[in-house]
């Protein structure tokens, strides 16, 4: 059904939605979507027509996007165990192989197609391609994760080419090897993400979340912190209100930021276009942490 | 006071407006606006903020402008009577001064300061700069009009070039005769702003009136009729629904149309935004013929 | 009557003058022009056409013209006496008004109808136009005198844009208020002639007046100063050799000089053609001040 | 061991083949490689090698790869039989996601890594990326073949944009559906390399194979067929010199021929460098078809 | 001693000569000169000065040379008589060397030592660079005239790479043989230099020689023809008043002419700077063929 | 007879060459040919084929040439004795006349005709043109040797445009005096090409001599040194190793290195084609000094 809007209402979105598409055409926003955020279909559909109306103005959008849910389906596919050490996945030789072929050649692909769909022109990558994401082993706490990788240096140069051609470009976070090493190895979606929004010099870093933003209030949905600034944010993780998932989150933003990154942003993937109108207007469907 | 908008209305603003954005981006649309429609100062407010919003999101704009109250009250403050001939202003070499005084020494600068302040840049103009419009004495009926002119030629290399810089030019339509006569004509700005529309090759011709558009029943503002082609019009004429004033706003809807000019529209000034809307949105305030 | 020149005169013009054509080709030459030397219509004529032929030859240039008689003139039309004080014209409301409409309106349409009708491509605009030139209300010695400004600051790139594009930029001097004050403002026309030249980087700035430069004795117009530095002024002034109305035509020169301005000239717009012959030979006709 | 080369032989391959790199520099060479003759590691390396010293000397170098092994040994892991219908392989829905695993998720990330290691830039699509290859349901003899899909439309833009950044693309030969069919079709290797080629304008299709060329005698290597022209092909089919798995080979080159490509080759993949040899020399180590 | 030249005479020049500095600026020139118009120094110098200053103002300036009377005082150095069959130097393999190595040795490399002293930019060249002039051997009445060459084919790129940097070409009329035929060949300097006019889409040709252009009378200075167009030369040389060496020179010009040069000249080398005069002005300093 | 080369030496030479030829595509190499080393013609054709080898796959070549044998045989045919002080030859006025017309008219020229043959495209020219090389007399131990000059400055100008356009630049190294005077000067070749390497901004400079490179033992052809640095020279020198007419050849390679020319050789003109072996190989057919 025809939503019906006021002429009043029409004009006032025009007028400050205006000077925001100025202020962002030619600008580069990377965007990480995945995980539970990203299972929803009617939400999914419409981050994605975001991304292509973003596009449609001129702004450089980057999605980066992450897979648990689907690799554990696959690994139970064939009888194998997802196994996890200190929340990270370990994985073995096989494992990494069923990641691949999950992220990068299924929801990779699966992702490009919906963009095309909507209007848009999407290209699958991962960071294997033009190099983009070189990896050696990660050690955490002596512990042996198997192919699980953090990132050595980032090359964005492939990413830059294809938002020039007015692509947008789509990321799964697989990473080559230094050197001679060319296996592939598994990265953290969140962090390779703000890695790349850094290497870009992207002025926004939004992470599509499934929870409203941060709340003072655990409790409250009236009590979110609109905006945060970089001093705020230990006392807030000290109080308790910054905790367990929102961490890295958190953490992610401060990656960005110190790295460049002008504007970083946690918003709720559960309002429908709220992607849209977190960069189209000053409401606050999340938290801005800048 | 603060407009509070919801986020669905929001999103569906921007969905349907931003494919409109990104249409007429690089495009050019040629406004005429003046006479009546042009006293009301918050009006004349709403369409400066109006131009300037499209010209931020990329749409070459140029401004036409008419003074005929702003003419009359001169012509009255040095004792002259203003007279008409069948509708036309006769224009002695007195008269002629006093057109071009006010209009392109006053009304044309008072815009152009209105503009920048509401953060535009622009350029004023009139017909004789840059040899934009030629003219001769317009002969009608065989009555002499005096320095009444209709054009014979146009060239808007520099209001292009105006363009191409992202400036809003402004036009007073006053004409410098053809080879040797550089005698100043008073021009009709309605025409004149169709003829330069068919010169850059306009995209979109707007009037902006004091009238909701075309009514089939002049006393019912619902029966106003949003779309009209060009083989509508003369049966319109001749049942009266075409009449008076409008008519020769239709005929310079016909010229531009005739002349390559997409889509031209007679929109009502009295909507505040109303420009706005109508390029953004397909919302019908006023009549487009095509 | 066509005017017979030997061969030999025809080799010597052009050998001496091709290399002046070579120098300033692609520079930049501001002409202040106005007042009473502006009146004689044969003289205006041949300035014109000189303009014109610079233009020809690649050298931008730049015309800011005044227009006080014309200004009394039409002061006196609507009964309304000239005063001034201090040598400035008082302002009020009214007076801007009309120094406006015969300024921006007449004057300098005008202007520009004959350097195209000498085969230029000229446009005419005023301080108004992009914001050119800002202004504050000019205080001296604690008189009021309305609406003169003093400019606070010059921005020359629509010129810019339009000689880039070959046309010769007619200026007249009117500014607009800073910030919210859009309020217009009449500026003295050697000062803004002289700011303009600064912020454009011209190599010249020339104002053609109505005495043959600066004479030792003034009663012998053998005793020209062909070229004057800077240090040689203040001796100069002293001794009542730079006096009266040569005072602050100097203190432009100097202005521009210290602006960057490479050189300056007070030339004799009584002789035919003397912009030309400044421009393209070695021939003193005024004094050239650096 | 190093290979001791006469300076004669040095000079000679040099004059021979800097004429072939002058003529080949900036041109399109699409390679179609894969299925037996990428089985062997060593060679495997060479011709990676080889493609990446074409375009050191910047050659516009396309790798089209197939994997069919690969995805028979991925069936049979999740023990699904491989099914085959005249040579084409039956396509459910659960083998297409395998397909499109294997083939766009491990095997065309492997062969960037290799191309990167080699010193190359490579970046790997499939045709789903920006739209490359559109596909509908191949219906053949009647019988149903699943997901198996004939190319409709091909876009080698997101190709073009890659070679002139000096990228070697790799493209896996996955189609997307038409219009609103977002589904992933199999696509032939061999036909979608040939219409890859003519939408990019290629003068070279090269597919390398595990078989000498065009044998006339096939027990006698020195009957080798080099150069063939389109009117003798028919002869030689109907006299089984051109027969079995060669068909549809040369089908491809015959449909690269007739839609523009200047020269297709069928070269033997087990002489190691035999791809350097053909682009850079006129040594027969195939059969060029033209 | 200083020429005094009157204001008014300055302006009048310039006024004229200034169109014609724009109408010819960017346009490409090419000056024949050479023989007993070459001969005199002072001349000679006037030529060069004219030329470089030519080039001053942006004209494209090619000088094309001959130098019989040099040829002819080199050959008796070595004790070798000059022959001539009909007009033209029979050149055995030993005078070939002789006029290669005085016209491309000693000539053109004196010439461009001259141009540079005077502030030009030159290059010397000869037919044999950059292929420039190709010629087969000249056959005339049956007669071997030895290495006199008949040009077969122009490639004026070099001139223009060298035009395009603001470089005067001087040019020596030896050209090599076609194809495998590198031996060098003797060409007539006028054709040769209409032929590079020809090549270059020249605007004018200009020869200078020692005459005062076309005379209907030649006793009679005041009888000189200023202006012919070709049908009027078949009579004129039917009734005498092109003979002798006039004739060559006129066919040179219809040559030029019939292949698309604009403007072809004969003019006085005698009247110092006749050419630039010539350029410069409408005056006539010898005959204009059109 | 067509020498049969293996495939495998083939993709070796092949797979050694292309780095080179990347390396070297686009960057500028100075060859100086000439004396002793340019008398055999079979071997003559090989360094000018390999010379448009070098120019097909984008190196920047330049060709210096001197001439001695060919102008002591034109100095006999004159019966003027060659006469040398120092081992530099005394020029008085008509053996520098000589020296001209013998090495810029008929040397040159012949050069940039072989040149041509081969499929170049080149262009000839002296020091004299374009201001390339300016020259005072040389002064050396008093003795006053004529015309003979040393280098005061090199504009290289036209020699990069002529680079530019991808013509081979074959330079005769005579230069025109300082200032006023316009003598022409004869200059050492190998020391101006090493000079005009310098201005180049060379990559390599090569010397191609008629002997094997340094020798450690003059008598034993394997005791060749294939590289040197420059500190490795004196002690050398001392030694004897470097002496005679090695010790100019070494001088002017340690000029070139000192001035920013990266390699300098010394190579075996006597092997066919060892300039491009030099080049496109780790093969030492010669010394490197570096």
């Amino acid at each position: 059904m025809q939503n019906i809007i006021s002429n009043r209402d029409w004009a006032d979105v025009l007028i400050q939605a205006l000077p925001y598409i100025r202020k962002y055409t030619g600008k580069t926003v990377v965007v990480k979507y995945g995980g539970n955020a990203m299972l929803n279909d009617e939400l999914k559909q419409a981050v994605m027509e975001d991304l292509v109306l973003m596009t449609l103005v001129g702004i450089r959008t980057v999605l980066v996007h992450g897979g648990g849910p689907e690799i554990n389906a696959a690994l139970d596919r064939i009888g194998k165990e997802a196994k996890f050490i200190d929340g990270l996945r370990y994985t073995d030789e096989q494992t990494m192989e069923v990641v691949q072929e999950v992220l990068a050649g299924k929801l990779n692909k699966e992702i490009v197609s919906v963009l095309q769909r909507a209007g848009g022109k999407a290209v699958g990558l991962c960071g294997i391609d033009g190099g983009m994401l070189r990896a050696r082993r990660l050690i955490r706490n002596n512990i042996d994760l198997g192919y699980v990788g953090e990132v050595t240096s980032v090359d964005s140069s492939v990413i830059r080419h294809l938002l020039s051609e007015q692509y947008i470009p789509v990321i799964s976070t697989i990473a080559v090897g230094e050197g001679d090493d060319i296996h592939a190895y598994n990265i953290n979606a969140d962090t390779a993400a703000a890695q790349i929004a850094i290497d870009l010099g992207a002025e926004k870093f939004i992470q599509i979340t499934n929870v409203p933003g941060i709340l003072r209030n655990m409790d409250d949905p009236e009590s979110l912190i609109p905006v945060l600034s970089r001093p705020e944010i230990q006392p807030l993780q000290r109080d308790g209100v910054i905790s367990g998932g929102m961490i890295p989150k958190v953490e992610c933003c401060v990656l960005a930021l110190e790295g460049g990154v002008r504007r970083t942003h946690i918003i709720d993937g559960r309002v429908a276009h709220s992607l849209l109108i977190e960069v189209f207007s000053d409401k606050a469907l999340g938290t801005m942490i800048l």
